[in-house]
């Protein structure tokens, strides 16, 4: 058993330094944990033992009579060595320290004070200086925003905000999260130890790092090399440039290295390397979602002709074959297909197309056997794009990726549908083609 | 007087082929017009002779006693050179028509009927098969979906998904459109009659343009580089790939042409190039918002040092940059701010940051003169983030651009009104630099 399992399956939570003040952090975990609805034992500590959020109170951790799996800590820096110390004794699994104060503004021995009482006791620490955690399969949100919503995602960063953007994108769009990790200064635990957990961790699917630098250049190779046999790795990691690099120090203090290694590391180790935030979440969401095709022949099916135009060009330049149709698939399609439709790939259905239209095409399709992979573009308001992709599903286990856009209210309901439904949805063509082409070059 | 003018500007408007259908064209452009807030007559053409919606309904346009500026056509195709003969004797100035069944599909002659009545009456003729046009300073949303907002951008597109997926955007944003014209088989109307009618329309800042090809080369570039002198252009143009190419051919009967010519043309004219529907919007409302600033040096003030970083990156390899910063500077905001926070540049204001501190940042770095462009990045749910930009906004022309992410409700709370207030908002900070690159290398 990984000894991070004791964390992120916590059965008790105790946070020290709640408060009753909303403003405060203390606070605002200690909500989240309760709001998350997570089903274990949770203590509020405050030296006042005043009743926070309808929960009792306690002064000290000692106070408390049954186990502590884990204790957040949002009290001042000089103050965690003195809590360590009680959470040792009390012999609790993990320490999520939040509160920041050590080596990112250059106080290095009170960070590795803490880093020794923690040892001593075999207690494992998050942080400091950092967002906390959130296991959605525990329901524990021991960080913030409060997100709730469970999926395929396990988001680990070492920025607090990247992390919460990618949660709350994946909250809004309906595919969730399984965790979301903060780095904070990595005292103890690392993005190496968090793979580790992920790799084996049945709640998740696709592991999205967001990193400044990696602790021990080997040891993250010999990890993501085993975990990547297990599952998909996305990464982010800036500092490509001088100042980038530069900036990097100042920020957490790591050692950004040269980008090119790094690059080779990835393209070694079968890393898919994100260029951006919003590339993060969507090849996330890709690899979450989908198995890679048996090959790189692609359908499109749109209901806007220049929405298959951007999409075959994203495609070609990233290696994808819109491949042309063969005279009998052209001849069934044609029978099938109103006289408007332009049988091609793209397969433009035109803009009066109903959602029924892409499940003929794509059974005719699917019975001819030589298409790897779909994409659906539902260029306009249309109803049922949901079901027609489900019913697909049944049928075949193919890749389907659905481009929905200038869809307003009817986009929104059937993407989140689409999503709760398994299938990725991209709000251009060029999001969900890059994304294909990710999944095609995934090993 | 350009004489589109008198057809963004109608003060009538008929619909032929009104229905009672909620689901049919006619009635959803009906509906559009009236629910758009049209000031002017609107006459609903149909045989039947029904009320639709509310209004009286004419059985032909001869029937209507007054002055007809507009006609919507939504006729099966062989109907319309009757319709239009009708029209030219009514002396309509412009009639847009949205029906297909033309050159599209091969139906070069009846089109050329069409062009050939229009003409012989002086009436201009937007389409066939297309979106209509949709007109805000004017409330006339000939179109679809109904878009209200009035704003900047006005959108000429040859497709309707694109160009419906821009409105939506800028709907949603509460950035809004001055104009949103489909250009469809453009048998008369070209995008040089719209971008030299743009260039002049008071309502509208920046063009924005998706084309699968271009009518006439020469006249292309002549009316984009007088055009360009008033009002900066953004243009997508796909079909750069051979397949691309292809499906522009299948699609709008375009010639792409060679895409490295097209290229030489956007860059000796100056118009911008996007190469994602995402950056033809961003570009557009970075160019709709704000001036080109004196030089490159641009001040990152942020609250996530991740997106700091991020930021950075984007903007060194952009050609932008993040200067550092001047010891008299460096002095006067570590005396100004807590000693959490890292004064370099970006200027890390870290977590906990309150608005107020962005404000005095910016303040103290005006101070010294030094910087060209500021870009805020709120890592975090940070209230007030709307307010201290306006205060800024009052001390500075220098363009400011926002970044906000993570932040949930308030988040979309302080987008929105920064956008009413006229700040360029974006979802990450690549994005926000990116658009920053385009507002520095515009001429």
């Amino acid at each position: 058993m990984n000894p991070l399992d004791a964390v992120f399956n916590a059965k008790s939570v105790a946070v020290v330094g709640a408060s009753q003040n909303p403003e405060k952090t203390g606070h605002i975990i200690l909500r989240n944990i309760i709001d998350g609805g997570f089903g274990g034992e949770i203590y509020p500590i405050n030296p006042k033992g005043e009743e926070i959020l309808g929960a009792r109170c306690y002064s000290t951790l000692s106070e408390v009579d049954g186990e502590i799996d884990v204790v957040v800590i949002v009290v001042p820096a000089k103050f965690v060595p003195g809590v360590m110390e009680e959470a040792g004794k009390k012999r609790v699994k993990g320490a999520v320290v939040i509160s920041g104060g050590f080596s990112e503004i250059g106080n290095e021995e009170l960070q590795e004070e803490v880093v020794r009482i923690a040892a001593e006791h075999g207690v494992r620490v998050i942080g400091p200086n950092c967002q906390g955690f959130n296991y959605t399969p525990n329901h524990l949100c021991a960080s913030w925003p409060l997100v709730r919503k469970q999926g395929p995602i396990a988001v680990i960063s070492q920025s607090g905000t990247v992390g919460a953007t990618l949660e709350m994108w994946a909250e809004d769009d309906e595919i969730g999260i399984s965790s979301f990790v903060a780095l904070g200064n990595k005292c103890d635990v690392s993005e190496t130890d968090l793979i580790e957990f992920f790799a084996e961790d049945p709640n998740t699917k696709v592991i999205s790092l967001y990193i400044e630098g990696v602790k021990d250049g080997r040891v993250f190779m010999d990890t993501v090399t085993r975990a990547r046999r297990k599952k998909p790795i996305v990464v982010l990691k800036p500092g490509k440039t001088h100042k980038g690099m530069r900036a990097v120090q100042s920020h957490t203090h790591s050692i950004a290295g040269k980008d090119e290694i790094f690059d080779a590391v990835c393209k070694q180790t079968g890393i898919v390397r994100a260029n951006d935030i919003t590339e993060l979440y969507d090849y996330s969401k890709a690899l979450g979602f989908l198995k890679k095709p048996a090959g790189n022949r692609l359908l499109i099916v749109t209901s806007s002709g220049g929405c298959g135009i951007i999409a075959t060009d994203t495609a070609e330049e990233g290696g994808i074959d819109i491949v042309g149709l063969s005279d009998g698939l052209k001849k069934s399609l044609t029978e099938a297909l109103p006289s408007q439709c332009v049988v091609q790939n793209p397969l433009d259905l035109t803009g009066d197309t109903p959602a029924e239209r892409y499940k003929e095409s794509v059974e005719i399709a699917l019975a001819e056997g030589k298409i790897d992979a779909f994409l659906l573009i539902f260029g306009d308001p249309i109803p049922g794009a949901c079901e027609v992709v489900k019913d697909l599903k049944s049928r075949t286990k193919k890749p389907i990726v659905v481009s929905y856009l200038g869809g307003g209210e009817i986009e929104r309901e059937e993407g989140k549908r689409l999503h709760q439904n398994g299938t990725p949805v991209f709000q251009t063509p060029e999001r969900a083609v890059r994304a294909l082409c990710v999944l095609l070059s995934s090993l």
